[in-house]
């Protein structure tokens, strides 16, 4: 079974825009479908080559994802070509057109005359609603070949590629299957470890099929399980995901839409307990992190970013004879942040980092990217300290996360 | 003149990888040609479907860019694949060779057996070497039609693209002329607005092409200057640049690689002033952002992330009763975060952000979206009220701009 891509648009040519909804498509057809692209073709809003792609598309394969020049202006010129591509005329689609007289009635507008445009679809083909949009999934068959027209706009190809383009597919594919997925996001482990440590799972659990992908510095783990039911495919997920827990532990930090400033808030908010930060090197990226969270608040009291000495000494309490004595990359400065910063707020627990982002900077014992992280909680106070590689943008972005999970688990590990 | 390009890669069908090295091409092309590919074809690591993309492009092109399968590994199939349409052997190139060996040598090991590979080309084929790599542009003629194969990595493909493809594309297309480009930043000014102010200018200019792209909340303004030498290009740029500047004014920030942070710094560095940031709701962006670029912190103090209350009175010495007045988000606390962080760090200026970013919280008065934001400094104190649409990511990442750039344009405006 053949499988190819078209996109079209004047803005994929042009630098203007660069084509990420065929990435969503590719990974979901190979993680529902186990199936490949075999080629993708990019061309401009012009008719001509846009029928041109259809025609050979249509002589090469079994199945097409066209996106793009589904819209009501007049370079959206997609639907027209698959009339001219197939030989058939243009019709209007009485259930595409009761959708967008009801869309804009939602908004109190009438149906402008343009946007009426998109209810029309060539003859013969079948269409899906977009429950995201205006112009409809059309699905046409040329000969062998089936092509499916989705709109450009990413959250409407998203949504009709998911629910429609992809299970369709797998039908084509003869998968009568079906396919549950879960990722499983880990951190501190390397995906070889994280390979062997899965490997010996796989023989008690033949519906999983185990994946990973590395997003440094995190690593996600990815369950596909399979059934003849969605019940019995969830089973199988459960019973695989319960046994990945046990043997890869603290190293998942969350799953599906966590991330690790969310599920960090999470398990504080869990024990009532609130957080103050005290951040030299990374200087805001882990305050920021967390506020990207929706309701942070009740957990985070607030953050120093403590750039200069006497920042560190004003609002995390360090001592200006141990900045003197040892320097404000050291343990000693990690350790009398983190606890300053938890007396100065008041709180729970205080997390701190200081260390040589670079690209100038360190000393010989030192040198940049050496990073020292302090957490202090009810338990006591413990210091980290990292050597990490790379420019300066990298070595805040993992020291930001490294200290963010140091804090994730002490907190799980300390008593609820 | 028809320019194609064919990306070759299983990561790119696979939803591994997006191919982001075409839209420097795109941009270039356009720039200094003033022209843009047909047709972009995207295939995988597998003869038949490389030699069939090769040779139908050959058919139909005056030009064709192919990127990618040029490594030392087995599955890299280009260059044979490219000696195969063309109906030619392949063969080992001198200066190549001589390249890799000392390449090799320069870091002290010698010349593998499969490294070896990347000196075979298509015999009859012109090549420029890699100054950032390993394997060549190979430039082959196939009839009427210029292949140019080059490297996927980025920094060759860049490398090779701007110093090798693009020029001789020019050459191609009839250009004559060279052709400069300068990209100045700015913010607060819709494309349109700068479409009416730069449009009498174009008449003075005949040199100049004048083009915008918009980044939002920034819109960059570029020039593209040509004359018969690089010297003539120059001076009708500068000249341009002048007449810009004139009538855009303040809004423009930067040119080229400037951030709205690094030119920040760099005013306050100029007058050798000192900052401390006070953020609620953009919770270490701002600090974040002006971190991000090294040596900050001859300039940054440092910053608050006042997110409770408490926070607001003990760092930024806001006083509990105007809290209680007004609340945490209104412009007398704007006011005082701002005044308060100045005095607190004992810096010349103070800036301050306070707002609510939703997707909950927000009153009648004051609906989510609406963002003070208070700049103190030598000259007194101001504050300015936004009411910025979209999500909690939105609100936080233009509430972040906008302030740096209130700070920018007082630092600017006030005496030097």
């Amino acid at each position: 079974v053949r499988i190819e891509t078209i996109c079209t648009g004047d803005e994929l040519l042009t630098g203007l825009t660069v084509d990420t909804n065929s990435q969503f498509f590719q990974t979901r057809l190979l993680e529902v479908c186990g199936a490949t692209v075999r080629r993708s073709t990019t061309v401009g809003d012009r008719r001509e080559d846009i029928i041109e792609a259809l025609v050979e598309a249509a002589a090469r394969c079994d199945a097409v994802l066209v996106s793009g020049g589904l819209g009501p202006t007049a370079d959206d010129l997609t639907a027209e070509c698959a009339a001219v591509a197939a030989g058939v005329a243009l019709v209007e689609h009485p259930a595409v057109l009761a959708h967008l007289r009801e869309r804009f009635a939602r908004r109190g507008v009438t149906l402008a005359e343009n946007s009426r445009r998109q209810a029309l679809v060539p003859a013969g083909a079948e269409v899906e609603l977009n429950l995201e949009g205006s112009a409809p999934l059309i699905i046409q068959p040329q000969g062998r070949c089936t092509f499916f027209f989705v709109p450009g706009v990413p959250r409407e190809y998203r949504h009709l590629v998911e629910r429609h383009v992809v299970p369709r597919l797998a039908t084509l594919l003869g998968h009568s299957t079906v396919r549950v997925l879960r990722v499983l996001k880990t951190t501190g482990t390397s995906e070889s470890q994280l390979d062997a440590l899965l490997a010996p799972l796989s023989s008690a659990h033949p519906r999983l099929t185990f994946g990973y992908r590395t997003h440094p510095p995190k690593n996600h783990l990815k369950l596909l399980a399979e059934g003849e039911t969605r019940e019995a495919a969830l089973a199988a997920l459960a019973l695989a995901e319960q046994a990945v827990r046990q043997v890869v532990g603290q190293a998942i930090f969350g799953a599906d839409d966590d991330t690790l400033a969310s599920v960090t808030l999470q398990a504080l908010r869990a024990r009532r307990q609130r957080l103050a930060l005290a951040e030299s090197c990374t200087g805001g990226l882990i305050a920021a992190q967390l506020t990207e969270v929706a309701g942070a608040s009740d957990v985070l009291w607030g953050g120093a970013v403590t750039y200069v000495e006497a920042a560190k000494t004003k609002w995390a309490q360090v001592p200006t004879a141990l900045l003197s004595a040892f320097g404000a990359v050291s343990r000693a400065c990690a350790e009398a942040m983190a606890t300053g910063i938890r007396a100065e707020a008041g709180v729970d627990w205080g997390l701190s980092v200081t260390g040589f982002a670079g690209p100038t900077g360190g000393t010989a014992a030192d040198p940049v990217g050496t990073v020292y992280l302090g957490v202090a909680g009810p338990g006591g106070t413990q210091v980290e300290r990292l050597h990490l590689h790379g420019d300066r943008e990298r070595v805040r972005r993992f020291a930001a996360h490294a200290a963010l999970d140091l804090l994730r688990r002490t907190v799980e590990g300390a008593a609820p």
